[in-house]
């Protein structure tokens, strides 16, 4: 039985701290742990049973080690920020415990996702006989696990791959962002890329636009082309792919609330002068829109989030579909967060698990479809993410 | 030969020097003032004739008598700020001078367009034996002259007036307000109102829409249901008008710039806490838009105000439309200020015109309607406003 330290307080740290909590019979003991105890204590009040709770600047290697080894925990499940997943990982290897996370390192100066940082420490962990588990989420996660999962049951080779991330939820608001708003308007307003035939396609910002009909009464929306990190890994470890691309859908409302913050300047991280102070538009622009974390009681609807595969299994090219389909109110009646955080949370809990019973443990540092799909789909269904699989007529072009 | 005041220094009091130092047969002397006389002096500089300027706070009324004293004006042309009328008729009064303004007083505390407080001067003025004319602008003013005009010449009775505001100029980037953002943004949240049978009606602000087709390859443009201040005199003055309304243009986009803006509080006076400091949202907003100065040489296109009155003359029912239409780019080139500040300063200056010259001079407190039309029509076609007439067959419905 396991001892875990979470590390992030924010609405993934408290889904995996509910869902950690819920599964007694691996976690055994739990620690969550965050720049601000009171956040953790805040969480801990709301769980079925007792956690421990620890302040830690996750940036301060030292202060990271000090706190492994008071809680000696098995593992480290970050999912602090991204900023923070060097730091964790070297706080790790000095103390010879597990290491997980749900997104890839991002260096605090610059938008830049990629993984060349954490797979350079690979011989560092297989060293030392450890394990590294990255972007164990729904996308990056369970979006490579139904990769791997496709390919091992229904393909001999997979052609083309889109990854269709819907959120059909509402809040009900004229506007708010689901989590950060910077980081959100940033997202979307940073040109596109996907994987084709052996090389990098570069998009300009919301250029590629397609309509999906997704399942269970969500109905049409619209999906942009955006850049997201499984393309990097996928396209590496599946080396037959002809075409990877990762898709968005966005309403017009959104669009165009965020197409004239941006004609009038208002998403600019260029500090202006007012009223004798250095201030920066987009941060007093977050100041007047909604705390992302009240949005929580008051979202509807589900997100599907999925896989169209096409692929070629005894010479006949068949069309994949498998997706979840998360309800943001169920969500928030079971972990008290919609289901954006649901989503995320609950495979970092189901990563930990794997690792923790051995099914996944192997040292070294792994993105999720290098591993075996199975107990991890098996643990999707039970733990609040079913999946479903169906067969489409005609391919996502 | 006449001695005026000019106060104010903005745009209309830019264009208002230019049209006065034009016409040197009538304005002999002219001295422009206002709170910085920095931005006198650089109107000053671009004129063909020598003017005097001067520095004035018009809100502190012994500060205008003094400087009253010393210009020793026959009348002075208020062209600063709604707020400041009252004050500035009362040192008139005290020094014996006319006065004329382009727009009725507002309280600073109130957004309450009325002339009650104006016209509350009515005897003061008359048993100084000195002339106040009130709302000498375009609309106010024109307007007013053109309802005038129509009632002279064509019509035994007007049943219905429309007064239609269209500015079809582009100044090329993608929002910005012609004037400051914090009035213009106010006139369109505000409750529509018009005169109907007798009474005032209300109407949700942007409710009532039409579509009409200017002339002279204006086309087809949208129009929506304001309050404006004539609609008040013009109702008192016709009591005979069954409905007045007032309408003006606004594009899609112009719209949904401000619908935003507005769901995401950034056009609320409401002070916000920010940085430690009280930051109200719409000045903020104001900062970051262009500066309504800098579109003059930006921008293209013209506007085309005017009026379409049903009314009966002889019997028959008939439906006359007059307006004027003015170029950007023209009236830029004249005066260095486009022609939304064009068609308020001529008529300004026509006004005055008419009381120095003796054809208007009557003491009291006037509306524009209330004065002969025929000489403020020529001269609007002397002067760079030239307006036309045409008969519709259907009525603005």
């Amino acid at each position: 039985m396991a001892n875990v330290l979470i590390v992030g307080a924010g609405g993934v740290g408290q889904v995996v701290a509910h869902k950690c909590a819920q599964v007694e019979e691996v976690f055994e003991n739990i620690t969550l742990a965050s720049r601000t105890k009171s956040k953790c204590d805040k969480i801990a009040d709301m769980l079925p049973r007792k956690i421990n709770t620890a302040e830690v600047d996750a940036d301060n290697v030292s202060e990271m080690v000090a706190l492994i080894e008071k809680v000696k925990p098995d593992m480290v499940i970050n999912v602090a920020l991204p900023y923070q997943d060097l730091h964790i990982m070297d706080a790790c290897l000095e103390t010879g415990v597990h290491y997980l996370d749900t997104a890839n390192y991002e260096p605090p100066e610059e938008a830049k996702f990629e993984y060349s940082w954490q797979w350079a420490y690979q011989d560092k962990f297989e060293k030392a006989g450890l394990m590294a588990l990255l972007g164990s989420g729904f996308d990056p996660g369970v979006t490579s696990v139904f990769t791997a999962y496709a390919k091992k049951h229904h393909f001999d080779r997979i052609k083309t791959l889109d990854i269709l991330d819907c959120n059909a939820g509402d809040h009900g608001l004229p506007f708010a962002t689901n989590f950060n708003p910077e980081i959100n308007i940033r997202e979307i307003t940073a040109n596109g890329r996907y994987w084709e035939e052996g090389k990098w396609v570069t998009t300009k910002p919301m250029e590629e636009k397609r309509v999906f009909e997704f399942p269970e009464g969500i109905g049409e929306k619209d999906l942009y082309l955006l850049y997201h990190e499984e393309l990097e890994s996928l396209s590496k470890h599946f080396p037959e792919i002809e075409r990877a691309r990762f898709w968005m859908t966005f309403g017009a409302s959104y669009l165009k609330h965020l197409e004239v913050l941006q004609n009038v300047g208002m998403t600019s991280i260029e500090p202006i002068e007012f009223q004798g102070q250095e201030i920066v538009p987009i941060q007093f622009l977050k100041a007047l829109l909604p705390d992302p974390a009240s949005l929580g009681p008051l979202t509807k609807g589900k997100t599907c989030i999925g896989n169209i595969i096409k692929g070629v299994k005894g010479g006949e090219e068949k069309i994949y579909y498998v997706y979840n389909i998360c309800d943001h109110q169920e969500a928030y009646k079971e972990v008290q967060s919609q289901a954006i955080s649901y989503t995320t949370g609950v495979p970092a809990m189901i990563g930990a698990k794997m690792m923790m019973e051995g099914k996944w443990m192997k040292p070294g540092v792994w993105n999720m479809e290098q591993l075996d799909p199975d107990p991890f789909m098996d643990d999707l269904n039970k733990y609040g993410l079913p999946w479903q699989e169906t067969w489409l007529d005609k391919p996502f072009v």
